[in-house]
């Protein structure tokens, strides 16, 4: 591993940010933490179309500090979501902000490049080295860990060190000899990248050298501003400020410094960038970078309450205090490939949401004004369309419930600042983007609530839930309220909303029903079989309906796109989206057999991957499941709702062999903020939440020796698989504390009791197990 | 006159701000405030190139609500520099910003139209009837009084009113019978408009009706963000908000409503507008907006509480009853004519620094950033190079000592902010525009204190004027320091520069002599005397030099231009800008009957106009007198410098009578926040404030048969021209208290401390009053 270093730096455990925000778990195993963090791989998925990143951030962190290897236009901007490509031979700088795994993307904030030599201020062509800024590298030069990353920028001989905290990225650079150093600053790049982008921006150069700004943008969210505050070990000798913009129709009047980059106190445009002088020394440079939502204020209180010292290892250290905590929560035997794609996966699954809010509590909401967070912490980013299927199940079992409920605070106090009075759809930065589609937020707080998540107002919690899913002028949804189904001439993609919609309406039920509140639960469950309207007896598929009733024509179960029946998928794909109601399903083609033998149709398609070339989201494919993208995900796990677990067994075992490895190219998809390690790391155990809002995980088979949950409530849950191997592929039985357990879920309340969940493999499927109607996974037809 | 109806509204006298911020004056008398209110007409400087605006505001109100007859584009943008001009025969809206009197311009911000039928999105030709929103009116119809204005819509046959508090403007619409009532808000459009200047914007309507929003503009002053909360009395039956903007690159996903405009509940772009829709009804429609520098929330608070109830009327009287207070600062006795043009002078001193904070006491300063003031009402709009000359003087005489603390707290509060440490030089809404030259709010403070202005931190103000006459970057002042002038090689309108520099200079030394800080006094004292480095002995004029020391060749004292040795004005009008040192300039040019000389050449020669026509700030002429631009201000005081009061008597009246005129274009040039006015009202009473920070006022000739200052402390100051009228143009005698008065100034603390200043006019000059040297204005050089 060239690009993984041993551990050299002392373990700080009085790091203020490493005990601060810590889990606090219940007795890991001495030293599982330390073996955890060793065992991740950050450049997984930096590969493919992966779309992670490999710089340093601490679990949920506000800054992700990474390379970024090329600034590529918005159309061409898809394999550079999250700034880096493995398979680039450049980088152009170091940005504060970036998305874990999105297939959209924004952000790649305030970037930072060190040069040695003349200072060139624009990046230049990555293809013709010198032609700018940017800068060859060699991944054998690359270090990436946990709250750590470090390369070599081969053009210039600087060796450059990455780590962070919460809200500050820390930056070492060590100069080469001999050559005049700088550091260059250019608030004009961002990913998806296009012009226009940048609104406004400002530079300002404190008289104590401290170095803010912001940077306004109209991106993938409109209107966003952010805030930074900079600071370097040691005073610039000079400083240069450039407004690039050409061709201005009016500037006003010249500010002082005007006519000389090199007087200017502050510069305010579109196109802005610096250099800043540190002359010809060896002396590693320090640069400590605050983000904000609020205002250059709240960014430098944010470097000063974080890193008030110049200790690049301390930060180093704090960081990977933290991580060796969150990744303390799974303790996991089994050979080394294993635990890396593990515990990379477990760590990708802790990057979001990430903290959105200065250290004084104010941070931005949806209607981008300033807010003051009482009584919890505020996080955004949250990609619901995908992190609601697992990744949140995922971190209710990993991380405290003060976290999880400082999640459903965060949907909430969303929801109290939207224009439009609903929870979130896919936010960042406290604003809304509207991709993807459904009222997803709704299913995360639905299994919070019924999983025994406090710290939050459930009324309040439920009414925004019936809010969202009741606000008329959102994609199609007053037609639904009216018709029970999106009409498909009126708004597009009507059978995958109509089908998550129907999904998301059980999960209202399901809390109202816990909270007493009957006459709400009775009206969402009757919008929960809304899925029966788009469902075609004739093909087997979920279509989408016009308003007069009839079937969309021409129909081909094959097509897919912007403006189809579906969104990021076709009627293979999208078909089998009933988690609630799998039995109703069933029923609904005709019996078991029938759906089985479609699950089959699915899997064993031949299918040419060109068919998805216009879609760029969709891969992974097996036959027509394609594990790259969410709505595929519950697919394999149905097989045990209808009576044959062995198969969900067999078909987990090749989607795990083909769709996750141990390198940068290792994910078959996008990890969406983590819902594809999530996946990974829920499968890896051997049960899935395949309907959220269940209470129940449907058991798949295990993938590892031996895997220890160090639960939020200090009790340890085992899962252990006797005789693993890839000669015994089918689970023979299954004991849950020494007994046996005949079904085939799980309730959450099993494992937050501890105790051992023990599986024997063997080679040849057990085709009587669990197959009983009464032993399989929750239904809502069924019970 | 048609424009100006008879007051009706009952005088509200507890209006809650007409209380709160009326002037503490001591004992008018009884209905001077209200004979002075009828005197005011609004429409003076609204035609030729006043840029006066004619609508609603209080005194140093943050709302200037008032008719925009057209929205031209920036290159074009001279005479709509205040959005109305008197010529048009077409009202665009009406928009919530404006300044009074300004050369360059921006704001017209949040721009209101009403409209019958179906409403027009685009404002249209104004030329064309019809073809936009724009309507027709005519000024038989209009009325105009302090705080109040009305007119009718004639395209739609809509009476419009307006009247203000201090942060919101109302609105009164009455519809014509039978079509349905629409208000349009166009958020697109500006004073000084040009193709990108709205960075961003956004429009909200809220749950309760409320509409909310803000924008951001690239104007005169950069990345200024105004936000703003607007109630109409009856809820809209419906709404469409519209980006106008066509070929973005990049949109984003789209919002709930975004494919009916109507179903929107808010929407962010460039080009915004939107229409609310009131149905059939001749019930009048009442429209609050208040405006906030903060945030949108902000500006909901300032609307809660300044106009909490629907009352028009009601904020009518209370901006009558602010006017009455303000204008009682003195009271004229004289015919019609004279008091119009008097009082209307008074009226538009009394408009800036303008109220620039939240009810909360949050506002925008130079850093962009939201700040709290302490303990001090904060204010902006310092348009510094005009205002310091007479405007700040006189309102240390019509205002109350904590308002004029509170333009210098200001103005600290301001440097405090400033990016680059130094106080403001042109600011509008907290921002800085660097606007013209000098650092004139040094001699603002200066004067303030040197007058006893208390309620600010001396020390903090003399610091900031130090840093404000050092900060090297600043439009050549490293060079100045280091050479004693600034080069013209390097530095445009170098003579200018050097002129302005050293009189502020002088002002720093009088007050840091007055504070006992002496090394400060002697060190601004020898740069006082930098004036010397300009004068050329050869021409006698002020010329620019260069780095070399030799002056620059070939020189024209008629030429004037950018990048000339002026700012605005040539050799003949800039170089008798000594005001601190006027007996030192005579000496320089050889004596005082030279200096009279060429003041006479100033005054007497025959200049074609035609050689300003590149220079619209230079009107006015007399010569190459240019009574319309700030640089002449002093000249015809000089006369009683050198021994001939009786010539600047004479000037004066010449000046005076075609000057000014009680008409729409009754202005020479622009107002100039006031400082055009300020110069009438001193010279109409009998003197002027040469030289501000000398607390002398330099006696001319009054133009009034009586007036009474009502005093900020209280006592009366009255004023007597005996024997008035067009055959007595000269000075006889001067009485102070009954004494005969022999010099030709009067202090400062001679009008504190009450009294009569009598004058008794004649036929002829009198050659021999105050003629001795003894007896002459102050001049650092003969005392």
């Amino acid at each position: 591993m060239p690009h993984r270093s041993r551990l050299t730096a002392m373990l700080s455990l009085f790091g203020i940010w490493g005990l601060a925000s810590g889990p606090a778990l219940g007795a890991p195993a001495p030293g599982a933490g330390a073996r955890a963090y060793a065992a991740v791989d950050p450049f997984i998925g930096t590969g493919g179309e992966g779309h992670t990143y490999p710089g340093a951030t601490v679990p949920f962190g506000m800054v992700q500090l990474s390379p970024d290897t090329r600034i590529q236009p918005r159309k061409d901007g898809y394999g550079w979501a999250a700034g880096y490509r493995y398979d680039d031979r450049t980088i152009v700088g170091f940005s504060h902000t970036h998305f874990s795994g999105t297939g959209h993307s924004d952000l790649g904030d305030v970037l930072l490049m060190p040069v040695s030599g003349e200072p060139k201020l624009e990046r230049g062509d990555p293809d013709r080295p010198g032609s700018g800024y940017t800068s060859r590298f060699r991944h054998d030069d690359e270090v990436a860990q946990p709250g750590y990353y470090a390369v070599t920028l081969d053009d210039y001989g600087i060796r450059a060190e990455l780590t962070a905290t919460a809200r500050v990225g820390v930056h070492r650079y060590r100069f080469p000899q001999g050559k005049p150093a700088h550091v260059v600053i250019d608030l004009r790049t961002s990913m998806y990248d296009y012009p226009g982008k940048v609104l406004w921006s400002r530079l300002r150069v404190r008289p104590d050298g401290t170095v803010t700004g912001f940077r306004e943008t109209r991106g993938w969210a409109p209107g966003r501003q952010l805030y930074f505050a900079l600071r370097f070990s040691r005073a610039p000798s000079g400083h240069q400020l450039h407004d690039t913009e050409q061709d201005l129709p009016y500037k006003g009047f010249p500010p002082p410094g005007d006519k000389d980059p090199r007087q200017r106190a502050q510069i305010e445009g579109r196109q802005l960038v610096a250099a800043f002088d540190f002359g010809r020394t060896q002396e590693p440079l320090l640069v400590k970078v605050a983000i904000s939502p609020v205002s250059e204020e709240g960014a430098i209180a944010n470097l000063d309450a974080e890193v008030p010292y110049w200790d690049f290892d301390r930060v180093r250290a704090d960081a990977r205090v933290q991580w060796t905590r969150a990744l303390a929560a799974i303790d996991v035997d089994a050979p080394a490939p294993a635990r890396r794609s593990f515990y990379t996966a477990l760590y990708h699954a802790l990057l979001g949401p990430t903290l959105f809010m200065d250290v004084d509590g104010r941070y931005r909401g949806p209607d981008n004004a300033v807010h003051q967070a009482q009584g919890f912490t505020h996080y955004s980013t949250f990609s619901l369309w995908d992190t609601y299927r697992a990744l949140h199940p995922l971190l209710t079992l990993v991380q405290p419930e003060q976290r999880n409920a400082d999640f459903v605070n965060s949907l909430l106090a969303h929801r109290r600042h939207s224009p439009y009075g609903v929870l979130p759809v896919w936010s960042f930065h406290g604003l809304e983007t509207w991709c993807m589609i459904g009222y997803h937020a709704v299913p995360v707080i639905a299994d919070a609530y019924l999983k025994g998540i406090r710290g939050f107002d459930a009324d309040e919690a439920l009414a925004a839930m019936v809010a969202s899913a009741s606000y008329g002028p959102y994609d199609g949804l007053a037609q639904y309220m009216q018709l029970g189904y999106v009409p498909i001439d009126e708004e597009g993609e009507a059978a995958s909303k109509t089908l998550e919609y129907a999904f998301d309406d059980w999960t209202i039920a399901r809390m109202a029903r816990a909270m007493g509140r009957e006459e709400i639960a009775a009206r969402f469950e009757k919008r929960a079989a809304n899925w029966r309207h788009v469902f075609d007896p004739a093909t087997g598929f979920m279509r989408a309906r016009k308003r007069d009733g009839a079937l969309r024509e021409p129909f081909d179960p094959a097509a897919s796109g912007y403006g189809s029946d579906y969104t990021e998928g076709n009627a293979w794909q999208y078909s089998w989206y009933v988690p609630h109601d799998v039995a109703g399903l069933a029923r609904a083609h005709g019996g078991e057999d029938r759906l089985l033998a479609r699950l089959d149709q699915v899997f064993d398609a031949q299918v040419d991957p060109e068919i998805f070339a216009h879609m760029e989201d969709i891969t992974g494919l097996i036959g027509w499941y394609a594990h790259g993208n969410e709505p595929s995900h519950h697919v394999a796990y149905l097989y045990a709702y209808a009576g044959q677990p062995w198969r969900t067994q067999a078909r987990l075992a090749r989607i795990m062999a083909t769709q996750y490895a141990p390198r940068p190219d290792g994910l078959a998809g996008n990890d969406d903020l983590g819902q594809m390690s999530a996946w990974y790391v829920f499968t890896a155990l051997g049960f899935y939440p395949v309907a959220p809002g269940s209470n129940e995980y449907v058991i798949g088979r295990p993938f590892l020796p031996r895997a220890t949950l160090n639960l939020p409530n200090g009790k340890r849950f085992t899962v252990v698989a006797e005789g693993l191997g890839d000669a015994k592929p089918y689970v023979g039985r299954v004991l849950l504390d020494g007994k046996e357990l005949p079904r085939a879920y799980l309730r959450h309340e099993e494992i937050l009791a501890g105790g051992e969940l023990r599986f024997v493999m063997q080679a040849q499927p057990n085709t009587r197990w669990a197959t009983d109607p009464a032993q399989r996974p929750y239904s809502m037809s069924a019970r």
